[in-house]
């Protein structure tokens, strides 16, 4: 029952993560201690799982959720992902949740993506993750940058090609529930984006500046507040269909950075979005 | 000649600050030590001398200049406000310098506010009030947000209301090198101020954010992020002829606390901006 998956064809990676231990990897001296803690906890309680959102084709598309996992990655704790689609959030539990990342921990059950990372960090992280409460008051003001600069404007962006990649079951809910939040059908709102990336790239100077002296916002390595700007980005480079990005953009070199840093995440980035390393 | 004061009409409250010493104040526990080198450092090198904008009636007006007083004030140093007019920056020094706030500590003449922060901080403050390289990261962040969304929809809101409390001399420059930057006269930049001003109070929400947990973005006590967006709203209160927050706004709360627990700054804020305190 551990090791059940409860998402519905799961990636082969996700069903490869599950199998693996923090044993086999090469954890940091800081964190191998609370990851040995959490292999005690797990015994007791049962192995952590993150319910997220995915597409027909089992990619994770949650920004929210793709923090959540750039968290668990980065405190070495190994997890099973189980992907439902929109209609399937009244599944989770017992039926009392609305919306994805969802966290399973032994009987606890805990939604809203920032409570989620409060309980990883202060149980399994020795708060390092988060930092001191100035920092956090920090990460919440990014976080808001984030969803006005970077949520926002790629949601407009990349719409129409998430519903097209949706579980057919979920294209209705979709489609009616993001024209009525955007005023707009999903083929309206993105008719004028070649215009808006050009926006949305410039409105990143924030991002350039802060990162403008070290390799994360967190300094020589990331903190919450880069893998919430970072998740943005895969959420987006997972299904946009236009460049993102222009190659020689320093947020473009943070975000492989971050990926390379964490180690164990493979976003299926699309070509097209510009945002996937070249091999 | 340490007590010499350059600027040409300095303000009561300008002369009042250059009498003033250290003791005569409540210094927090942390800084007074500081505070007490720097006074060694006095009478070894002279006092702290910061150039700075003015109107013709004396008032400070650059938002730079500010955010170095205020942290002149966090620092509990004493200073001479040395106003000087656009066209008198050249003046200076030796005639180097095209930009202020000048800081001159000794023989030592610093241009630009971040590296007169690093200055101060560095030297009098122990690293206090600029914190850890992964705090600055942040603030060049939230210096470059402040650029964008305080800064810049300020200055249109307010641009004629400075020009016409400049002294005569620096208007025809004001004029020209404003109406050249923002492609349009001073009258047209103001033109639609009325829905600017919404748009501006509407894009404050991640500093809304930020503040939503702790008195200060710095926590308990305000540091150099708090000082950027504080500086940036005296220096349009000081001007402004229209209302800039809403009453029961998050953020005006936060400047009146910021002015309150600084101490010693008096800015002369206009009653029709809604930042003046009532009393």
């Amino acid at each position: 029952m551990l090791f059940e998956v409860v998402t519905v064809d799961p990636p082969p990676q996700i069903k490869l993560r599950c199998q693996r231990t923090p044993a086999a990897r090469d954890p940091s001296p800081k964190i191998a201690d609370q990851g040995g803690n959490y292999l005690k906890e797990c015994g007791r309680q049962g192995l952590l799982r993150l319910y997220e959102l995915v597409l027909e084709d089992g990619t994770a598309i949650s920004p929210y959720a793709w923090r959540t996992r750039l968290a668990l990655e980065r405190l070495r704790l190994p997890f099973v992902a189980a992907g439902v689609g929109f209609t399937e959030i009244k599944t989770i539990g017992e039926g009392q949740f609305a919306t994805v990342p969802v966290l399973q921990d032994g009987d606890l059950f805990i939604a809203d993506s920032w409570a989620i990372v409060k309980h990883l960090d202060g149980r399994y992280g020795g708060g390092n993750l988060l930092g001191s409460t100035r920092d956090q008051n920090m990460i919440r003001f990014f976080d808001s940058w984030c969803r006005h600069r970077l949520l926002a404007p790629l949601t407009r962006i990349c719409v129409l090609d998430i519903f097209a990649r949706l579980r057919p079951a979920d294209q209705a809910y979709f489609r009616q529930s993001r024209e009525a939040r955007l005023g707009a059908t999903l083929e309206e709102a993105v008719a004028d984006r070649a215009e808006r990336v050009v926006d949305f790239r410039r409105e990143l100077e924030p991002l350039r500046a802060g990162l403008s002296e070290e390799p994360f916002l967190g300094g020589a390595e990331p903190t919450y507040a880069d893998f919430i700007g970072v998740a943005a980005l895969i959420w987006a480079g997972s299904v946009s269909t236009i460049q993102l990005l222009e190659p020689d953009d320093a947020v473009l070199a943070w975000f492989r950075r971050c990926l390379a840093f964490v180690g164990g995440m493979a976003p299926k980035l699309t070509p097209r979005s510009s945002l996937a390393v070249i091999s």
